[in-house]
């Protein structure tokens, strides 16, 4: 769940370029990959240029109605073009496929390039300009594709938030403190919903794959982010003002003025020209080549007219002192997998040291993103759910591959990006097979990520498996798949899926000393040839102190030739420089070890184990999820409710008595009773009419209504609603709670459940009570 | 959840006084009130005297055999004495009993002469010497009760801590770096009880009440945190090493220091009276005053013998700096409430604005501890489950108080207290009814926890519910119990309960000027006088441009009085000074505002609501599960495990072949696919003879056990054992996952299944493969 450059444009001028070279292909959760229309770009790009904590008192004047919080204070801006959806539908359409087509043309022929590059060797600044340029022209293709989509006319996210805020989904954090950007505070419904979500995650991935979960510390001390890279990479490039230091993201600032200046009808052509390329290249640059763009155009600050300080590498990690000495730095932990590698060596143990196995935590993590936005797509405090399954490299098979291997995926792949294709659907078991999926573990996660998509509710439509390119992939991953889901944002990374290969506990290992490995058997036992440092531990307690354990330790984890060196060094000079860590070295003398050579007869080996990373993010699911199941009511433009599935609906049923009359109480208590022991949400209901009531109770998604009316009083019988199809049934009292339940649960669907009872026609039901 | 100093002695030496008056009676969860036997006081005071990080290299040679982690790595100490805890067995001993007596005798009196002082209205200063006596007697007494309890042969500490290691329950975090005192990671195991927790909770509390469930961000500004009270008086006193900068908890110091001064042989009897009253007084003292003892007693570094500073007051909350601007400061949230008080109003409009209801939210929150201690008991980072229940402060009956009027709790009131008698069971009727628990909500809580606490498996003998006494109170608090558990740590607090009326809501809406107020329908229409500020909304946009609005809300939330004021100084000077907030002020002239006075009839009625707040520490609540749950074989002292209800256990089952035999392994498949599709989880293992098995499972308190052997490929059956009897009986395989889910849910208990099918001798079932 990393931040990473994307060949998609958009992304490149949401990221910058100092993340490049870390963990390149790491699934980008929170990193940017949004991909926009053009359209949106610019007006998003803008009012979101600034650190939005500079904005503050500034920008009241010129902009009007819709509200966005700023760091501290709300500030008013446009309101935004809806961008609409059905891109899918739309490459579907032979008139706008060969629209489409000379811009596929143009990528297939870059691809072409940039393989030809390769195969060929030649220098690495010609492939990776050819690569800068395919890229631009992916995003062409992207955004054409995007711009020719006939309208979604189920969907206007103006109308979706304002459901979300009105009910209380969820809404800006501290609003009444004025609020503060990138923070959300889930209300009943979006808590339940994001409760229900990864209950359902459990059970599909912890408790059918028998995976052992953790819950670790989000306080993280230094040196185990200094470990994984994140102290010295995990940055973000930003300028501040030289006057008042108000911050602005590089990138954003960078692009917002060339698109200015390109948009000015006194620009020359050259230079409208070159805005532009630099503009699509700019995710390829790094600091340097970025300063070098705010000199050469003299950028000042759009909100002041200062100078600007050079570009600044911005630790997207929150920092505090753990202790009260104020000596131990730490971090809030910018993504849960960390916890997991530094507990590999008990969870191998509890695993009765057995691989594979697979670890899994649910939790949150922190980045101080310079400027978040896009409702929960970016935010400084987000759920995450990661999954890390350890195995053996050798053999990446999956005991439950076959359980997955037949399902249609829509897969992009890296060669349809090069090629300016797009994705398609493929077999799972025909893309292991033609070695377009890694191995069999990756192609079963990904499989196993789609099932729980579509089951919590991801129109699977709007939903694609990407393939990271080469480019995109760090040195030591295999294998890189996003699900991306289409949203009003463009399409969004929810869920990465990486083979990280050994890198993790590697640097961890590097980092401690403490060797994270498992051990399998050999089919048969094998001679080996051991080098060994056997350490004199008298002396060296003597000598180190309290350093010999580390010591000991350090010359434990040397391989055959770095023992080779030592030796020869300790012929010539009788001693050798030792480095401990990162900032201690020790000298070691000849009388202190002695080093042994034997053969030995091994029954097992040791290795280090492979990772394969699902990580999910649960808030851009949740944004999805909403987006995906938003609906407007044919009949009612003001009638709008979230069409979500039962089981991850935060009240799985309401309870309408027709009337306030004394005689319906007694079954109002019966059934709520009945209901609480039966573990089922519902909500309780008596002010407004009846249609009110529905609409009132649809709007927070509630799937079934029980309205008891008067013929209840005679025949026992209530009526129950369904909110997508509005189609009610009349039923016994003694059925109802049981039927609720078994449809909440996934366990009976509304088909079957009508054909039973068959279609009730509420208009007959009595709204008057019996004559005493 | 609050820290509070508090009438029991072993609390006062852990909690410093500068919290004295902040909250004061706030459900204590993380404060302290650790009721310990003076056995183990000095033992464990004395180890953990100085925050953990200033110890990591000085100990390592005095001390042996347990690893205790540093702030940043381990250190080893003494082993500690583990207390037996029955204690409240022994309050039934007549022997003990009159043992106890004239300890009992001795608080009585003295709780009298406080009752008497108040009465008589007497001098503060003697009321609070006269209850910092009592306090002593008091812990004299709590002491004397445990010293002379006679052993819980069911309990020893260090073996439970063995298993909860060797099974990774849970773990210090960071470990393979060294550790970090505070911070612990839990381990499959522990995360599964942990979630099965707070699903349980959620069940019991919002589920089965209806409450709304928030998730908000632990990421909180600082504005909203100092309306709160927390950065001004959140805070432990402690000295720093003027050398070394080491810290030290300043009245874990005095105490250690005073302690083994008197100790010491040369110590004048004189000397040695004055620090035994400093130590049992120690708790009620402030600042200056603990300035003054360590100059008197010349205290230096225990570790250096360097000279320290004066007290320094530091506060427990993690900072950090939130966006990249590096000027909106922020803290981790040291509790969950405060997300719940400033969501106030969009709860109330959620809710059709209707009183009562109840909040509630579970989630992380972080305290910056001294010296983190005792396991899960005082930590830095620990999940809390809280309630906020808002109420009509004029009506505090609840509806729902009949369901658990007729409960007998362990009630440990102020006044016994006061008396220096010990706990009794009341009826919860009777409490509220002779006014001992202030009203019913309250009452309705207290009830509703005990239920919760002996459902998830606390031995409801070792649980009482402790009042604050008066002057543990707030003064605006009302009434506030706490279910406290008896540990081998003493009694600690798990659980707060308290009447908070409406503090926490008027001290947000002076902060920030929004009126966080329910409405209620009157009896009957009233006719009122108001007086009202009717602003000039031009002049002032113009005069205060982006200001104006936070004038007008501030000239909104004026009451009565205040307007009369202005009123005068508007007359005499023709403007007044208002105060925005802490910071700013603005003038105001007479032309900006018309002052109207009129006459209105109105049919409801603004007020603010009180709070009921009951308040969950997860990590105790946990801790003293195990400790109560925790079992030895009799017949074999190494097979220790958790006797927890089923309900609770990580793993509902285990399935265990009898052999490897390939004959048996469709039934293993088989039965393996049903549990799953049920939802139920559980461990299959073949590994090693079936006693070792079953050991093995009983160790990571897997309640139930399905064996499969040579007899079930005949009768198409398999055994059933339970853990904690280990008795087993024999079933169809068609019946089995059913009745396990049955057990595991506590739909049905094992003495029914056993009787139901009768007890089965395993002995009798074949352990050899057929003839093929």
């Amino acid at each position: 769940m990393f931040k990473s450059t994307s060949t998609i444009v958009v992304h490149n001028h949401f990221r910058s370029s100092t993340l490049l070279n870390f963990r390149k292909n790491y699934p980008l959760l929170f990193g940017g990959r949004l991909f926009m229309s053009s359209r949106i770009i610019s007006v998003v790009a803008r009012r979101l240029l600034s650190s939005s904590s500079s904005l503050k008192n500034k920008n009241n004047k010129n902009i009007s109605n819709n509200k966005v919080p700023t760091d501290w204070g709300y500030k008013k801006i446009n309101k935004y073009k809806p961008l609409f959806v059905e891109k899918i539908m739309a490459e579907l359409d032979p008139k706008i496929a060969s629209q489409l087509e000379p811009f596929r043309q143009s990528v297939k022929e870059q691809g072409d390039l940039v393989r030809q590059l390769k195969s060929e060797n030649a220098p690495e600044l010609d492939v990776k300009k050819a690569v800068a340029e395919l890229k631009n022209r992916k995003r062409l293709l992207e955004e054409k594709t995007l711009e020719l989509a006939p309208p979604d006319a189920g969907f206007e996210r103006t109308k979706m938030e304002d459901l979300i805020k009105r009910r209380f989904f969820f809404d800006n954090s501290f609003a009444i403190y004025g609020g503060i950007t990138g923070q959300f505070d889930f209300g009943p419904m979006g808590c339940s919903v994001k409760n229900n979500m990864i209950d359902l995650w459990r059970k599909h991935f912890v408790l059918q794959e028998q995976m052992l979960e953790v819950d670790c510390t989000v306080l993280t001390p230094e040196p185990v982010l200094k470990a994984s890279g994140h102290v010295e990479r995990f940055a973000d490039l930003m300028v501040k003002d030289l006057v008042t230091g108000e911050c602005f993201r590089l990138d954003h600032l960078i692009k917002a003025h060339l698109e200015k200046l390109s948009s000015n009808p006194k620009t020359s052509e050259e230079i409208r020209q070159e805005c532009q390329t630099i503009v699509t290249k700019l995710d390829g640059f790094n600091k340097d080549q970025m300063n070098e763009i705010l000199k050469k155009f003299k950028i000042k600050s759009p909100l002041t007219g200062n100078d600007l300080t050079e570009a600044i590498e911005f630790n997207l990690m929150f920092s505090t002192m753990i202790g009260p000495s104020g000596q131990v730095k730490g971090f809030l932990r910018p993504e849960t997998a960390q916890g997991i590698f530094v507990n590999f060596k008990r969870l191998l143990e509890f695993n009765q040291r057995r691989l594979p196995f697979a670890a899994a935590q649910v939790g949150n993590a922190f980045r101080n993103e310079i400027s978040p936005r896009s409702g929960l797509i970016r935010v400084r405090e987000f759920t995450l759910a990661e999954i890390e399954h350890f195995v053996d490299p050798s053999n990446k098979s999956h005991p439950k591959y076959d359980t997955i291997a037949d399902l249609q995926l829509n897969l992009y792949t890296a060669c349809n990006q090069m090629d300016g294709k797009s994705s398609e659907l493929i077999r799972i078991g025909d893309a292991v097979d033609r070695k377009i999926i890694a191995n069999e573990t990756l192609a079963y996660f990904i499989g196993r990520i789609y099932l729980f998509m579509v089951k919590i509710g991801i129109d699977q439509r709007k939903l694609r498996f990407r393939q990271h390119m080469d480019n995109e992939m760090a040195h030591y991953a295999t294998d890189c798949w996003d699900a991306e889901c289409l949203t009003s944002y463009g399409w969004v990374e929810c869920v990465g899926c990486a083979d990280r290969s050994c890198f993790d506990l590697l640097q961890h290992t590097k980092a401690t000393n403490v060797k994270l490995v498992a051990e399998k058997d050999l089919p048969e036992p094998k001679m080996i040839n051991v080098v060994e440092i056997v350490p004199n531990k008298g002396l060296m307690g003597k000598h180190f102190k309290s350093n010999a354990q580390k010591v000991i330790q350090r010359l434990n984890v040397l391989n055959e030739n770095e023992i080779k060196q030592i030796e020869e060094e300790l012929n010539a000079k009788n001693e050798f420089i030792l480095d401990l860590d990162k900032e201690n070295q020790v000298t070691i003398t000849k009388e202190m070890i002695t080093i042994k050579r034997y053969e030995k007869k091994i029954h097992v080996e040791e290795f280090t184990p492979g990772v394969i990373e699902p990580s999910f993010g649960i808030g851009r699911i949740m944004h999805t999820l909403f987006e995906h199941n938003f609906r407007i009511r044919q009949d009612d433009e003001q009638r709008t409710y979230f069409a979500l599935p039962a089981i991850v609906c935060p009240i799985k049923c309401s309870l309408l008595p027709l009337s306030n009359h004394q005689s319906l109480k007694s079954y109002v208590t019966e059934i709520s009773k009945q209901l609480s022991s039966a573990d089922i949400s519902f909500k309780f209901d008596d002010t407004g009419s009846i249609g009110k009531r529905y609409a009132r109770t649809d709007e927070i998604s509630i799937p079934f209504a029980i309205t008891i009316d008067f013929d209840s009083l005679n025949d026992k019988m209530v009526t129950l609603r369904e909110r997508d199809s509005t189609e009610q049934i009349r039923l016994p009292i003694a059925d109802v709670v049981n039927i609720v339940k078994e449809l909440s649960m996934n366990i009976r669907q509304w088909d079957d459940v009508r054909n039973q009872y068959g279609i009730f026609d509420p208009t007959q039901s009595s709204s008057e009570p019996p004559p005493q």
